[in-house]
């Protein structure tokens, strides 16, 4: 202990200021009204166009470090600005801008038997402090996503994206004040220290919640080190599991595009699950087409019994995330054992079972413990967007408060709200 | 570090064996029929009738032991059961089988363009660890709402409500085996070794969330110490503001009520907020009936201007929960004033206004940050029964999942779910 927090006072970024700072700037913004906000999410996208010079230089440095810092080409090219991805930036700010104002909505309200009108109203959650990696553009993208819900925000990026984040965040807080709201509405933390991300996760008097996007590691020190509520995008290790009597050929497309089409995402399949009964008709052919897109197959002994040459599938395999085109597969004997499966190795992200048995599909539903659990769909429809919600702030694999796609609605509450015309309590009645 | 595990480890209590056999009750709690449910509510009622006599001779023990410890009369008084009171604890539980079952409700479905069918289903948290202190009715009420929204409970009541938990848990986790439901459906921790409730708030594998019940010290320890999501019910320093042009009549009905018809309870009146211009019409002849009712008044400058003979309030009166007959009275000059008041010193519990002014009305339910806000009515009322949800866990003062009184559907989330026929995602597009 102490010693991050002289480091932090070194490093002469005073966080409790800041978080102090978008305190207040939080009132501005939960009174401020939808036409308002989506007046600053339209300065903002136009600040991002109109300050491509800076940001761009900003960048530019930010890339050279990382190149000699010999990062790996993909960590450098998610790091990299072009005036394309400045303008798909503005885009997801505009298209925020677009989408309802989920604040001050009244979800509900009742009559009680005294005359008293009970309702829920929706409300900003406060202060938002998000904790990311290397890609830039999640800071416009949060950004908006808290202007429209109400909220304050702090970012905090990845040390290797510092000088763009800190151009970019700075850009957009200037922008908000054309539309007169507060420029602490935003902030991004201008200091790679990692005491910083310590010092945060203890400002639970100052900050609500706290949203960390990244790899696992990232995640497990957010979760430990935190005195502020998480709600954390853990991994993904997605099922798809193809039933007895299932329409084979849609299997085959389900499957295949959950594994190939974007392998390097959380929500691609990661383990194929197929009932005994069609294992022999369908593996053959469906591993061969994988093996032509390049994917490399581990399987349980019944899968290898079926599909000579693929190596073993370990325990291990069952519940790793491989992020890559790599897929383990396993045969069961019955539907409960693929639930079993399912409920032992998988991540909670999301699941998918392929059948054309009705009362297995609803049970599929009904039992799965997960994010999003689809029936004959691909797991990678998991997606704000795709759900139709708009821009996402990530995904939920945790129960309490957002499980799943978190959009707006996600980063609001509910309070009660309540009409009388002079209602008092009795207790003895 | 290590001392409570091996502690834990001599008392013979295996809190890891007990979460785990409540993990696995969890999924046959999870597909349970509300019927079953609800005949599992009735025979935990019947149960808790028919086994009164261990079950109170077990009480007699704890009320013996806490009388020779010499605890104050109303805490003996709130561990103490008699008939009436076990009464009225299955009547509670019956209430509860009369409530509708918020598991495996869809709170919505709409169509993708693509065809997809997207929607949100109600389903259990999966463990709730409840944590609280004394009286013995929250055993039963708590694995009531746990079971009916599907969620197996651990509860870990006082160490001086020991044994009369440990019997009352006995007797109700034996009667849900009647109707087929495990016994591990709850479970009460049979040991008043502290070391347990440091082990309990490790086990994030197998406990979804902590609600801890009882005093400040407790919701900090708990809080402090928990690697899972905790949702407490916290202080209620609550405010009742009279409104400049208020009918003063209904003021006062309201404030007294607030103030003295239950001081005890979270809910009641802390603070009184006075607009200047109604300060002296109303104040003085408030203030005497509150005299009359045995209230200590604290004042503001200004309210011992108007009302001779009060004593001061000082800044910490602003800050604290009596929960007695003491009310702190401040006279502020505007209505920004008042909402500037309750921003810095309110818990976010309850606030209440009296007013006939629309426009304030309005601004007061948006703007004040509070589990329930009020017009015209009286903080009181702030309870689960009263606003139509029936029996409640708690009063959440978080923002997180819940916010003010907590009833079944808080004990659930929401997953997505997704019905297709064969749609598969092109993220080209």
């Amino acid at each position: 202990m102490g010693g991050w927090r002289e480091r932090l006072a070194m490093s002469g970024c005073d966080l409790r200021a800041m978080a102090r700072a978008a305190r207040a700037a939080n009132q501005a913004l939960a009174r401020a009204t939808g036409e308002k906000k989506n007046a600053a999410l339209r300065a903002m996208a136009k600040a991002i166009l109109d300050s491509h010079e800076p940001i761009l230089a900003a960048n530019a440095e930010d890339v050279a470090a990382a190149t000699s810092e010999a990062h790996p080409p993909a960590f450098v090219d998610r790091l990299t600005l072009t005036v394309p991805r400045l303008e798909a930036m503005a885009r997801g700010l505009r298209q925020i801008a677009e989408l309802p104002d989920p604040v001050g909505e009244i979800t509900g309200m009742w009559r009680r038997p005294n005359g008293l009108q009970v309702g829920r109203m929706r409300v900003p959650l406060g202060v938002i402090g998000v904790i990311y990696e290397s890609r830039p553009n999640v800071t416009a993208d949060a950004a908006g996503l808290c202007l429209k819900s109400g909220n304050a925000v702090i970012l905090r990026g990845g040390r290797e994206a510092l000088r763009t984040n800190t151009a970019i965040g700075g850009i957009l807080a200037a922008s908000v004040t054309s539309v007169g709201l507060p420029e602490a509405s935003l902030a991004v933390v201008p200091t790679p220290d990692r005491a910083v991300v310590k010092e945060m996760l203890q400002l639970h008097h100052l900050i609500d919640l706290i949203i960390p996007r990244g790899g696992e590691e990232l995640i497990r020190a957010v979760r430990e080190g935190s005195t502020i509520p998480v709600i954390a995008h853990d991994k993904g290790v997605c099922h798809t599991y193809v039933d007895a009597g299932a329409d084979l050929a849609t299997a085959a497309e389900i499957a295949y595009n959950a594994k190939v089409e974007r392998p390097g995402v959380c929500n691609a399949m990661e383990t194929l699950l197929v009932h005994a009964e069609v294992a022999a008709a369908f593996l053959p052919g469906f591993v061969e087409r994988l093996g032509r897109a390049g994917v490399e197959v581990r399987g349980c002994a019944k899968t290898r019994a079926l599909v000579p040459g693929i190596r073993p599938a370990t325990e291990e395999d069952w519940g790793t995330e491989y992020l890559d085109l790599v897929l383990s597969i396993r045969v069961v004997e019955s539907f409960e054992e693929a639930l079993a499966h399912i409920a032992r190795h998988g991540s909670g992200l999301a699941e998918a079972i392929v059948t054309a048995d009705h009362g297995r599909a609803m049970r599929f539903l009904r039992e799965v413990d997960a994010g999003a659990v689809f029936v004959n769909a691909s797991t990678r429809f998991t997606d704000g967007s795709e759900f139709g919600m708009g821009a996402e702030m990530g995904i939920s694999t945790q129960k309490l408060h957002a499980r799943g796609p978190m959009g707006l609605t996600e980063l609001t509450c509910q309070k009660f709200i309540v009409l009388g015309d002079g209602q008092v309590r009795d207790s003895r009645t």
